[in-house]
């Protein structure tokens, strides 16, 4: 196959990718037909990270960066980084301070690698959101080719370049670029919806009554008890 | 087999569950003989969790949580929500930051969930102690039936509605209800016990003197040598 | 097998622990050919902990802390305790905060232990740095013979009595007592020549320049495009 | 908790034991509305088992088996041993060649264990069906004390004594005793409906015609295209 | 997102596939640049077998099969199918012998499941060859939609509809649509080139000699020791 | 750390390695005091294997096998070749067809690597007993150093070269030099003693007797009782 690096990806603005960091990953996820999440062995470094940005793709062989080096002029600023290896289980140490320092320098807003890093405690005093599958010292080889910008699977997700990623503690949810407006809308819908559920809430409702449960639950036949005696 | 919701469940006095949330979850599983610890899976959601509380059982199918929408109006302050799901290994996102408003609501003071919770963010701002076996987004249906304070299996433990549950840092742990006293003597006993060892340990003792330990040394014939060179 | 108890290990003096401790795991892993690693699961208690010292070695039966307890009188200040057990993958409640007190009265600086621990909460507040792979109540025996200071499997790789061990975030290292001097050395040629690099990021060099990987790329005819579209 | 050891247990007449054998473990489970399934990691020992019987119990310490020696004496022909231990991940070869002949001896017809065997290759010259969570060689002690047909827990699932165990390739899956005629009753049914079901399949119909699945599909807005080419 | 079902993949001609399939995966996977290897999660049901054919690729929920049977149809003789479900890791009894039944029915080789498969025993007498993530009865729903031939992601590596699957004992390679004549030739010269080293091994000459890894060692600096009291 | 390859290592007499490889695995461990167990991830690629010999051992990095082409020399007919990586958990095809048609030119008895290998067909073909972690087509660099006949870590088990391994399908045991005739002296009592015991339960004779169980469980309290319904 044809080895390639692409140097620009579409790249949408700030205001879309300020609000579907607001929206949050499960809200996305769930507003656009349960799509796009990726597999929970990404975790954040740290907690309480938020953010949302077009992807920069690369994809490596397992146990090499030479990719990543190569990944890092083609960001501007705003950019996730999404980093990828072939096909196994096998992590290493792909990315460490050094390398985070140059992408920081190129202002990207996030790194998401299905694979390792190292130096995490000099990573979390950067305060870059980063998730990945592993944290581990494993070094790595700089000498086999790969892609920057091509389809990549990451998390067992399609990415592709230029698709928005938003990111928190619950997960990494892939905006395809040709879905960014309908699944805005339908995110933004769903979040006005769970506003109104929580102000029920607050209010002292409860989901089996203003969901409408009570029918389910009549219907499936299942009996309400006063106490554990009542039961044979 | 005949499904059901149990409204009312036994609750010992507050004091007796501040007492065993005192002792904490290693000494009271030491206490009653090394019984009814969870499985380690179920990991807290954020660190210095320190709880006692009853049980209100939910036993639900995977993937859905009608049943816990159904919990909610038979918790009581105090009580300790322990959500199940039957037989596999599969997570979802089953609770999310509005039904733990609701359980909030009614004054529940932990929720235990053997399978995944979602808007970890919002729940660990919450500050309510929560257990769970993974955090993950994937969403949920609310169309299966299930049980609400029936036996359930918890982290690989039998759990039955007014069950005291004792969870730390460390893990874990069910007292029956026909246990509560007899478990009670038994970790305030240990308790006691460890003190006093640890009053030693502070004065400079040596657990080998203390414990007795020289002599079975000495009895398994293990050798003492100064030195490495001195062994061949 | 021969069980014995060795008194006395050898230590370096205090600088060189610190020295080591200062240039971190990741480094002295990659300085001494990629060796010493220890597995990832051992994973520390809490953040930002960073500590060398010499081992003192534990071997018991799983399940079984006796030797354990025989450990602490050989101790001395500035010593890593390294706890392993024999083979297989159970993991048990091995220290808990007892024991743990006895090591810090003994002035240890650091525990290593391949399988678990328990009272996590106060070892935390402890603040002594400790590695594991597990936290779990599950408790243990006191009757089963073993080693201290003996040559060890921890992490899978092998530790023996005086060995330097670093440890930090990213993972533990082991340093042969014999490979001080050269470990050192080249740890701290590696650390100035990251120095120098990360000198050069800060000037907004890339790495792709400097480190020379223009012409790799090229050489692997991996091809630049501007944009998506110019692929086909 | 008294510990306890109850002689005799409920059993069905062969004839129900051999039918629900020959409906098959998913067939039952699906038919009583997927409960009973225990937990996959619970593996067969060998291909093409597939048997039926009441369920002998008994809850040993994790790496203990006294109890499985007090439980071999109350085991009658046609029956089924669960074993299980306390709370933990923890494996031990809890059973090898001597208890096993113990049982054959007895006229079991399988052994479900949640935990460890070792012996293996002996064990399937032995031909008698087993299931178990791991292979291991790690040895047990003989004092610590359980029960024998108490509740357990087993692969997540409660079984209680004289419970019919439905186990083979697929899994294994508990019919409580006050649902064995029901569950019967609609596995039969469901199995007669297969066979239908298989007949048509045979006949060269597809099941998106007779599963009425054509409407559906177009109900939910998806597309037929005749070429990759034709989407866009 | 579009959901669709495409009706024809490009299907190469038979030789192809069966060359494939004779030079077999790991062979082809090392011919084409370390690319294409799927995950070792996916495990053969039985043993020994090896096919190749062009793949028809399923997308569904994890947890619903209806895209499954929509697939049926559009199977042709020698067809490999791959199905998958989005994002996450739980496993359900996808497909069980009616599906399977379907699929033989329309000729299909083989068929690539990322995900879990029932009556597992029925499945092996049919001799179908089948790879799978689990084996496992978990049911499923059979009302979310999905898509039949887009592009998927099974075992963390893309497939395109139409991409060649060669699969045995070892693992599953994907070959491109537009790297089949390629991968055949590099493939073709390697398998051509491990029978020259057969043949010379056969011969008793060293894999030292002749591929030349003498000088490799010695600059190295590997000694090379008669004894093993020969190293201090 | 130097690295080097020793050409000759201490071989037992054949008739040791074959009364080793009669006792089998559990029986010696067992003998031995519960040592020398490597960790069960090593799965036999085959059923029914049963060996011993003398370890020729190999450390390499992972992902390189240049030392395991250099170890091919020093095997004699009748050894038993341990390979192992440094550190880490990653997986590779270390070995397939080629490297152990050399090492079975050589004469070799089994193969125990802890690691992945691929060909595996072929590999069972040939019908040389093989334990590995992994079975994966992942290639492999053949540029990194290592060690022939150092003493090694593999599956968490010291071995030294000239150890001798006994394996079969409940696991692999490492004899230390140093032990075999203690071991041996041991295992023979050890199988003797069940040979006796077989006996006592071939003639219907109950554990709970003739280990003296009953007295065991009187004392601990465990009450007998007839039936359920007798407990309350």
């Amino acid at each position: 196959m044809q080895r390639y690096i692409v140097k620009n990806i579409p790249r949408p603005n700030k205001e879309v990718s300020d609000k579907f960091a607001e929206l949050g990953a499960a809200t996305v996820y769930e507003a656009q037909g349960k799509t796009g999440l990726m597999n929970e062995r990404l975790k954040p470094l740290d907690k309480n990270y938020s953010v949302c940005g077009p992807a920069v793709t690369v994809v490596c062989q397992p146990g090499d960066n030479l990719m990543i080096h190569a990944a890092v002029e083609v960001c501007r600023p705003g950019d996730i980084v999404v980093i990828t290896t072939l096909g196994d289980n096998n992590y290493h140490g792909m990315i460490g301070d050094l390398l985070v320092s140059s992408f920081i320098k190129q202002g990207v807003k996030a790194i998401i690698i299905d694979n390792g890093v190292r130096d995490s405690k000099t990573l979390r005093e950067f305060g870059l959101p980063i998730w990945s599958s592993s944290v581990i010292c494993t070094g790595t080889s700089k000498n086999q080719s790969g892609w920057v910008n091509s389809p990549a699977v990451c998390g067992n997700t399609i990415v592709e370049p230029g698709d928005l990623i938003v990111a928190d503690d619950d997960g990494i949810v892939v905006v395809k670029k040709s879905d960014i407006q309908s699944s805005m809308e339908k995110a933004v819908a769903r979040a006005a919806k769970e506003e109104k559920t929580r102000a029920k809430i607050e209010a002292g409702e409860l989901g089996v009554d203003f969901y409408g449960f009570r029918n389910v639950i009549k219907d499936m036949g299942i009996e309400y008890y006063e106490n554990l005696e009542d039961i044979n």
